[in-house]
């Protein structure tokens, strides 16, 4: 807590982590700007409420102000110039809808060619798309979304939220130079969730993609969710050399319901009806699942057993 | 001729081939719907001029309508709802601006998931995007285009062509359920002229891709032509059982100029500087090049050794 020491008071330090969050570019670290904001305003005892903090976050990255909040959250563009008012409010919290199960697949964990913010800093600049898109498209896609979280109504959610992801990347290809954050596997990850939900004839599963190739898969219950896992560990088998401990993250009772217990359950799986040609599995195309819920926020944790780092050297345990 | 002998009038003729170009959906036939009508026409001493012999292919297809002619041709939508007035017109013949190397890179020869004809029109029923881009964007973008080809002006031939084929995709994208025609290929091919445009300072190459994956690459004159073929050689090369003559077809004196004369002589080829990794070569992601120039329209051969039929089986010779 050294660099806290050095600042005579609490503004000061503020004025020091706001600019060290604007002057860094550097994408992969922005999960921990929000982190930073939020831990210094507990340490400062700020009084800034959430959205107020979110406002601060939000000037490291979108995605940083987000993330103050648990469950469904609207990033508001706000109409400053600067985006001082560009912040986020929570719809509702990760409780309201409990049904939802999160599967992600991380397509690739190489760094991207193309960071977010310069990308859409681009994609402003030239696209003749993007201006319909903000326009005439989004805000009343945005009503339409927090009425369908507001009823639980999945069909409308899971629409809204894959035709909006389709769009965004839309709008990146329409830019100059172009954007391709999705690749192959995101692109028959897609086609997988879309054949499936068609032949449901109610959507199963929303996709979404943001700036980078991993899917974000959200099943409208635990059972879909395993149907889920199975068809994605058919198609996108890990390599065999993989261990399935860490080829499944997260919430790992999903495999059971899903009957995968071993890398050799994964090879008898039915194949999914969905899919044009069974004998193609694209083994080794997904570096890894993690099965996920709706999440809270960022906690103050007191039960020290649950420290990811060690409180005297502020290393990890 | 069976076919013909069997009809009493050429209006009878007319009809019934109109009738096949329409019902049939294969989208591989649809360049000898162009041939076919052209075929006919000759054959019956149809009087019809160009523009109207276009509007009957048209109603097979869209790119057998243009290919009625050589060189630059215009497709006019018309606004007849049947689009009975939906035409081709040439702009300029090929010999207008006859610098130009087309080199076509065959990503896949594998028959496409959505046909062009049932894409687009999923795309007119739901995409979001795709009336800005036909009101707003289009209209000027092909008067911008006319005059880059009457001016012989490749920089903004190149920056058109390519911001439209990408905007195509766009609207692929923003598609219910999304269209993918490209590839991570096509996206490595796009991305290696746009970064090569960028350092040279001025276009040197242009790309467009239709619905699929493969590129169309128009390089400004035949040194530059030279220089692409080197870089995409480089970038992908042939699998190792392949023969040079069957992986560049076409015009193969390109590859004099570029210094290729032998597989071996490809392994040896220096590596693009805008590749980010030269060690990553994607060996086999092309199935063959063609390297050619714009054409003429379909012509009537007079020399018997130069049919590709023999006349007296119809059967290739």
């Amino acid at each position: 807590m050294d660099c806290v020491e050095e600042f005579g008071s609490a503004e000061e330090i503020r004025d020091w982590f706001t600019e060290c969050v604007v002057v860094s570019e550097y994408a992969e670290a922005k999960p921990l700007f929000l982190l930073a904001v939020f831990a210094l305003a507990k340490l400062m005892n700020a009084n800034e409420d959430h959205s107020q903090l979110s406002a601060i976050a939000r000037r490291g990255s979108g995605s940083a102000c987000r993330s103050l909040y648990g469950g469904f959250v609207k990033w508001i563009m706000g109409k400053d110039e600067k985006g001082t008012d560009s912040l986020a409010v929570q719809l509702a919290d990760e409780k309201h809808w409990d049904e939802l199960v999160i599967v992600i697949a991380v397509v690739s964990s190489q760094q991207k060619e193309t960071s977010s913010t310069t990308g859409m800093r681009d994609t402003v600049e030239t696209s003749l798309l993007l201006q319909h898109r903000a326009k005439e498209v989004v805000p009343k896609r945005i009503l339409k979304m927090e009425e369908a979280i507001k009823n639980h109504d999945f069909a409308s959610f899971a629409q809204l939220a894959c035709t909006d992801s389709n769009q965004f990347h839309a709008v990146c290809l329409d830019t100059c130079p172009p954007i391709f954050y999705m690749n192959d596997t995101s692109h028959r990850i897609i086609s997988l969730v879309e054949k499936w939900n068609r032949a449901a004839g109610t959507p199963q599963v929303a996709y979404t993609f943001d700036a980078g190739p991993n899917a974000v898969l959200i099943a409208r219950n635990r059972e879909t969710a395993a149907l889920l896992v199975q068809k994605l560990l058919f198609c996108f088998p890990p390599k065999s050399d993989a261990d399935l401990n860490s080829f499944v993250l997260g919430d790992k009772s999903i495999l059971k319901d899903a009957g995968v217990d071993s890398l050799e359950a994964i090879e008898s799986l039915p194949a999914p009806p969905e899919i044009k040609d069974p004998s193609q599995r694209h083994r080794g195309d997904v570096s890894y699942f993690i099965c996920t819920r709706p999440g809270r926020g960022p906690v103050v944790l007191s039960d020290e057993s649950q420290f990811l780092l060690n409180p005297e050297t502020g290393l990890p345990k």
